[in-house]
């Protein structure tokens, strides 16, 4: 059947057209402008580039029927690229129909008749249709990947050698996430470098792509990606990081060096943008290798880093080649900046990343040597000196940027060949012939690898090939004319708008004004420590940190007068101006943000968080402060229902009285914020007690809420800090008959037992007990078969051992969908990439920035864990049981549990059932999606839950089915953030309450309602 | 000082220009048609008006300052008036100017320069203010009203007699409350009729006024309320309420036959119009009165009432004078009709009354004799017989209305003084004397009184004169021009659009498609009893029903059995789509809507149900069901929550699982339906228990339910009916560890047993009970010193009585404001007309329409309630016990317990503290409002609380302080509306839940969220 293909013939080879040895120089008549020789020069490209008619693999591309369809219809697009990512996954024909049909019936799509005809057709029809798809997308992955690997990409490499076309060659592999993943790939590389010098040597002399105007090149080209040399490739500890890449580049770089092989560092996301450039000049410095770096326009950065890097070259007297590129995860970035409310590191509109492009080529043009062996210097062949400076490598397939360069290579009399031009491996076949044609060098950036990993950079090719901005697609699918093509970058472009802000534009809460900056709420955004300044700073606070000595020694009758002072403040409070109060949030919110990383220092030191998850409980803090601030002054404000003509009715709420807080030390900051903050807000008093655990970082709250009170007149008592013991105050309050509300966060024995006591009403208590109670969770995260897993494992890690899995939401049920039963290849294959993994990561002092897991908050809970753990090794297997480095307890005087990880676990075990609170997590196998589903929902927990799959009919089910009060998709189960992702669960996790969400101050108020007639005599205002 | 004062003089006394005997043929140009006749009339009496420049009391009516102000600012016009309205309970100058402040501080009101001085000034110029300004409505209110008694008025009326115009006595009065009351307004009208014609008798003679086309007419004219003459004055029962009136109408209707007094019935509100004409037409048929009835043109009903009563006129032979007016209670009919949701009974443009005043009066003249004793009929002196039909008086300041009629009489051959021109004292008097020139018969509708009730009044005559529709302003004030004041009614005028539906203009839900009718919810209209249809059909349902027998017998075990299937049922149910469930609902409000009498029917039997209330309890069923249908829907639906690329945020809610519903007698179908409507409808399985007392109307309901779950395709368990005893299976159902929630409505005692027995979480519940608890109430009413006592009286009586106390929401304490002291003249007033007021009260069998007071629910309630008044009268001073008419028990075999009133009740008295939940009120007393609220919070409860009072700051301040879960002002404190007055309250009165309100829902469901996150491989479809 003809599916997904059309009638017309396709080439099987590439035709390349023989292309002449030296460089012809560029026929263009002459202009007066640099802007007029670039016009010259990119028509005259873009003529010859549209004379190349046939065998042109850019207009093969889109000429397919697959791609047609995704041309037409930008929902059809979607899902169909979402299919091909998901699709190495899918192991059996029936999964990939089933996936494709999941896929093409999701809302909106349009499926074109043929492919509906074959989604709706009988059994045999249906396994023709997967295999058609199949070899559809095989295909095209085939177009832009050159092979599994180097030996089997060579005879296409040595084919475009003898056409004219040089290459790099690029490793493509999934997401580096163990040091066993590592080496793997590093020993890729070594082979590479070791192997390819020898069998590219036999091939025949190109001069053109051998020399520049400085001499020979190497033949053998090769592309690094840092981040698959390490596990632990993350700038907030760019020594440790460093250290450990660099066990394994430099003995790549020195066999480079050895054998003669160009090596080019890539340039991945931002956030390892310094990292990456910090790293390519300590290699360059420390190993003379023939050095390349990837540099991307579309960042803001770039003219600056560019500037910086030249400057640093010629410092050093270093020769490097810099790969100009405009860059591949503009998408990715501007979303990633808006998730973490950073400023986006990268151009708004595609024309700026155009003239970035062109003025950061100006900068390297400027810094490029223009004589070879300048005062006695050697060349590469004697090792001898050779000039410093940058040499320029053109990553672009637009004929205008090209013909930019190449005209401002005029301006500076360089010759053609003191650039390069480097385009991607089967796109736009036809410019590199033109170019080629005009004399200049063209090399191929070539990837080579596994389907699975392939896909990720075949979305992207594809994306970028159907994109509406694309100027291939302007070029030559959609023939425009030269002048719109090779125009200056912005050139006619009106000024469009900037977006609203992104408190404006997610609108969490109303904005409301007087309160905070008069915006709607937005999540205070994490530090980033890929910024070396924040990081400085960070690391300073830590270490200044002190934790206020507190004891928890307030008796039940100290406890009873601060009630007492409680209930005396309880009136004014609740009659104050609810902007007043409001307002002592918002203070209290910005006093903390001016000590952010302090408060961090201080819960690193108390409960012993590391970096990020202290620095995300702070954030949290201010978050739930600057959200409840919002919220509450409405629900104080008289609201109409309905427009009755002399009826004026009326609803609004009032606070309830004195409220206890009883907090726990794992968001020793964050859930002690939120709970008094959410009864504070909305008008009643407090007594805060604390965890025992953490009663420092409460009193630095205290202190910061007293002064906020303070500073805005509140009258005195309205918070009492209280901290004390649990068993003895902590239930004396609860018990108390003046205390009115209740808010609990902990665990569900204390939870349970406060909720008794709160159901009882002695005589003398003239009002029902409202507790708020949020307990534990027994949480699961299903991976089912086609998930992502390089992002599964991560999330999965991050979950469960995250804070050494001490977060009621953290992951402690791993649950692997594997049809073929529990040894069989997916669960296995997951278990084993996720042990790895987690050995990754490093036991320590969470004060230093490269520790993972820090210690367990103390000695009572370690024994708690390794209780669990016994149970564990006696009903399950176990699987990893990471040692404590020795010494490490001593050393910092706390006590610590490596990660463990039992397989085989089964439903009735202990540690399927019981909350541990630890790092300790249990693999369950299910043989669908839907026993997945049944053993996550057999819990009586219900907090957080998730599930990793590609598949849009398991996401949508788990939406309806997996019950559970948090429910992720494709990420991490911890980490809620105030506003996006309110927090909390039901059954045994809590009372249905949302911390962080629309409706939890309701719990805090009772609700009034007035009606008034407002008639008189017959008559009312209104009418 | 000259507040309030303009600077030029007024005269003090009216001048009349004298005006010749007999009628004056109108002089005016003759035109073709009818038309053109009515412009050339108008135009003759519209200048001879206008040349009437001096003494003219209109005119110096709006040069008056107070006038002028409130002309030029709605908002001070407004506050003024309202002001002037609760003037005269002001007994202190401090008083009236502190009322006088605040009214005039009130949000809006633009203060003229020299009030907004004296209201700034001290003490000795406050009272001078206070002075100036009594002094100055003092005077308005002399410009209406022309005496205190006849007898002060008659040196007026002579000297309007001398000046050519007759006059009509109107008694102004209060709100007839009792048969005290009652007996003083016949017995005024009775001293008038007897002395008021020896009075005029040796007036001058004034043939004009003295005689109309057929022969001789009184010098002696009254006009009567009928509502005066009875405190039973109530359509739903007419027969009843006629007969109660005719004990006092006759005696009053046979003195003005013997004394030949002309007696005019006047028309008041549309509920009593067909009341109003009945008893007319019964009146005339028995006693050969000189009789008059006034009829509304404003009435949408105008025309047919007014053929009806011609051919009733000339079927029964009777002679009688229609007054036909416009009407004056547009506002008061237009907001009623909107708050019942009944159609508006009135026009809703000003010209289309206008329209129908000369339809109506077409139709009247149509009837008019022609001639006097035709064929041998005697005249009025001989007694001898009389022409039948319809004599027209025309009570109108319209010139166009009034040439429209003269040129109808024209047309007929009628002569001018077969009509005679009926306007208000104290207006428009310069048309009076154009028209008396034109020869035209004028008669002045001449009110006597008191302050008090002249207030209403003159707040009438003060808005009408000051309206912007007003034919007066605009001709003697604006100037218009005679073709606009002439006009064809209604011409020229655009057809502007008619407003949007009642559901789409007050919003009271969202719509939701699918859902009911697609419009909001709106408020089911309870039964307009002055339809005598509704009525008859009512009385036929209420005499058919039965009620089913239900025995009481469900065991714990069985109730065991119940839940199991209801948890059976529970997952199919929850994930039903929610637009079925509310479908249900729906359906179920539609099946009550159909046998809406049939249900009250059943209520009257079984619970004692007086027709309205049992009528509104199942309007409130049906309410419940169309609200939470509509509300329900979208919480289903999955909310995001911003808008992030790659981030997708949702919340949506699920039901809990199986719901006990244990519900009360008291509002056995309404409290019993909303509990259960909201458990099915957010989407868990129900136990029904009903109250013991009335498990019948509860299978009427659950059979309800059941046929619109079945029609549904609900699966079969959904809704369990478990009619039992609470102490055994009502415990056992709430202890089931199957039970997730628990939905109870009923006394203090069980709900606390209710909360104390959900806090405990046993081992095998998987999840926290949740519990929604309404309990009781000690209901406090607040009357102020400035309350409008008629009001104040009628609300306090339902609210204390209604249903015999037995609501949660009952008034129990009545808090009265006397500065003077417990026994001062303020709360001796109020104490003594609510004491006569409630004795009008009918005990008796609630099936009958006139009952007031049926009986307790059962002997049990009628001995704890005895035992509370046994407690009164040890502590307090009795001030009524209304016995139960012998025989009553034992005929219905009911119990019975009359009203009960105490006084001198501090708060530390038993009925001052505890729910009594039967007829029995504590009227206590406070110096201050202050020392009022104070009392009124004593209470442990916070259910309903109300306040009557005519002081902003007073309702300003009852809205912050009183707290109460509802409060109402200036209405009673019970019949709480779905949607309008969401119910519930907090305290020892519940949970502070609010049934009927937004909220309510949401404590049927536990919250989830998810966060997908939608990126792959760095894309999201979104970007």
């Amino acid at each position: 059947m003809g599916l997904f293909s059309k009638k017309h013939k396709r080439a099987d080879t590439i035709v390349v057209p023989a292309v002449g040895q030296g460089p012809s120089p560029i026929a263009v008549p002459s202009g007066d402008s640099i802007e007029g020789r670039t016009f010259e020069i990119g028509s005259e490209m873009l003529r010859r580039a549209r004379g190349h008619k046939t065998g042109i693999l850019s207009a093969r591309f889109y000429s397919d029927a697959l791609m047609e369809w995704s041309m037409k219809d930008h929902e059809f697009k979607v899902q169909m690229f979402r299919f091909v990512d998901a699709f190495p996954m899918l192991r059996t024909p029936e999964a990939v129909f089933e996936h494709l049909s999941d896929y093409l019936s999701q809302p909106g799509v349009t499926v074109p008749p043929v492919i509906a005809a074959a989604l709706k057709a009988g059994a045999i029809a249906k396994g023709m249709a997967a295999k058609t798809i199949s070899g559809q997308i095989t295909g095209m992955a085939g177009k832009f990947i050159a092979g599994t690997d180097a030996a089997s990409a060579l005879p296409g490499l040595k084919e475009m050698w003898d056409g004219g076309i040089a290459f790099s060659v690029d490793l493509l592999g999934e997401t580096c996430l163990s040091d066993e993943e590592a080496d793997g790939y590093a020993k890729k590389y070594l082979d590479l470098i070791n192997n390819l010098p020898k069998s590219v040597a036999s091939w025949k002399s190109q001069p053109t792509l051998e020399n520049d105007h400085l001499g020979p090149i190497p033949r053998t080209n090769v592309s690094v990606k840092i981040s698959a040399l390490s596990a632990r490739c993350d700038p907030i500890d760019t020594e440790g990081s460093i250290n450990d890449l660099m066990k394994r580049m430099l003995p790549i770089l020195e066999t480079a060096r050895d054998r003669g092989v160009f090596v080019n560092f890539d340039m991945e996301h931002f956030g390892l943008k310094d990292f990456t450039l910090e790293l390519f000049q300590r290699c360059v410095e420390k190993i003379d290798f023939q050095a390349g770096l990837a540099m991307q326009a579309y960042l803001r950065s770039g003219p600056a880093d560019a500037v910086k890097m030249c400057e640093w070259a010629a410092r050093r007297g270093k020769l490097i080649t810099v790969r100009l590129v405009k860059g591949a995860y503009w998408d990715a970035e501007t979303i990633k900046s808006e998730m973490h409310g950073w400023p986006s590191p990268v151009w708004p509109r595609k024309w700026m990343t155009d003239r970035c492009f062109e003025q950061m080529a100006a900068i390297f043009l400027d810094a490029c040597p223009t004589a070879p062996a300048a005062r006695g210097r050697g060349d590469i062949a004697t090792g001898g000196p050779r000039p410093s400076g940058v040499k320029l490598a053109l990553g672009s397939h637009n004929v205008r940027s090209i013909a930019a360069v190449v005209a401002g290579l005029e301006r500076r009399n360089l010759p053609l060949n003191a650039i390069e031009l480097q385009m991607l491996h089967g796109m736009a076949d036809q410019l590199k012939f033109a170019a080629a044609e005009m004399g200049l060098r063209i090399r191929e950036y070539v990837p080579v690898g596994e389907m699975i990993p392939g896909m990720a950079y075949l979305v992207r090719r594809l994306l970028e090939n159907t994109s509406n901005e694309s100027w291939l697609k302007a070029g030559f699918m959609d023939n425009a004319d030269a002048g719109t093509l090779l125009k200056v970058p912005g050139a006619g472009v009106p000024d469009a708008p900037l977006p609203p802000e992104q408190a404006d534009r997610h609108m969490l809460t109303p904005a409301v004004e007087g309160v905070g900056d008069g915006k709607p709420f937005y999540t205070e955004p994490m530090r980033d420590f890929a910024d070396g300044a924040q990081r400085a700073a960070f690391a300073a606070a830590v270490q200044r940190a002190t934790v206020p000595k507190v004891a928890n020694d307030r008796t039940p009758e100290q406890a009873g007068r601060l009630v007492a002072s409680a209930e005396m403040a309880f009136q004014t409070w609740r009659d104050a101006n609810p902007r007043l109060r409001s307002g002592v949030l918002t203070r209290a919110a910005d006093l903390m943000r001016d000590q952010r990383d302090g408060l961090a220092g201080v819960m690193i030191k108390e409960a012993g968080k590391t970096w990020r998850e202290a620095d995300a409980d702070v954030c949290e803090a201010i978050d739930f402060c600057d959200y409840y601030a919002r919220l509450a002054v409405p629900m104080f404000e008289r609201e109409r229902m309905g427009k009755f003509i002399g009826e004026l009715d009326e609803q609004w709420y009032q606070a309830r009285g004195v409220a206890v807080v009883i907090a726990p030390w794992n968001f020793p900051l964050a859930i002690l914020c939120g709970m008094t903050a959410a009864a504070l807000v909305t008008g009643n008093t407090v007594v805060m007690k604390p965890a025992e655990q953490t009663p420092g970082i409460a009193s630095v709250l205290n202190d910061i809420f007293q002064q906020a009170l303070k500073e805005h007149d509140a009258p005195p008592g309205v918070l009492q800090f209280c901290p004390s013991p649990g068993e003895t105050t902590g239930a004396a309050l609860v018990r108390d008959a003046r205390i009115a509300l209740i808010a609990f966060t902990g665990s569900k024995a204390v939870g349970l037992n406060i909720l008794e006591a709160a159901g009882r009403t002695p005589e003398a208590q003239p009002f029902v007990k409202r507790v708020i109670c949020e307990m534990g969770g027994k949480n699961a995260l299903i991976i089912d078969q086609s998930a992502d897993l390089d992002e599964a494992v991560m999330a999965a890690r991050q979950s469960a051992f995250g804070f050494q899995g001490q977060k009621c939401s953290a992951c402690s049920r791993l649950i692997v969908v594997d049809p073929d039963g529990p040894r069989a290849a997916a669960i296995s294959a997951f278990t084993r990439r996720f042990v790895e993994a987690t050995k990754a990561l490093v036991l320590g002092d969470p004060a230093k920035p490269g520790t993972d897991i820090g210690p367990v908050i103390d000695i009572e809970a370690k024994n708690t864990i390794a209780g669990f753990i016994e149970k564990g090794r006696r009903e399950c297997t176990l699987e990893l049981a990471m040692p404590v480095p020795a010494g490490l307890e001593a050393a910092l005087g706390r006590s610590f549990v490596g990660p463990h990880i039992f397989s085989g676990v089964k439903s009735e075990h202990v540690i399927a059932r019981e909350e541990i609170f630890g790092p300790v997590v249990a693999i369950m196998h299910a043989s669908s999606f839907e026993e997945a589903l049944r053993i996550a929902n057999g819990s009586v927990y219900k907090l957080t839950g998730g599930v990793f799959t590609r598949k849009p009919a398991h996401i949508e089910k788990a939406k309806r089915e997996f019950r559970v009060g948090n429910l992720y998709i494709n990420r991490g189960i911890t980490g809620a953030l105030v506003g996006r992702q309110p927090f909390g669960g039901f059954g045994m996790s809590g009372v249905g309450s949302k911390a962080g969400g629309k409706d939890y101050l309701y719990q805090f108020v009772e609700p009034r309602a007035s009606c008034e007639n407002t008639l008189r005599r017959g008559f009312a205002p209104e009418l």
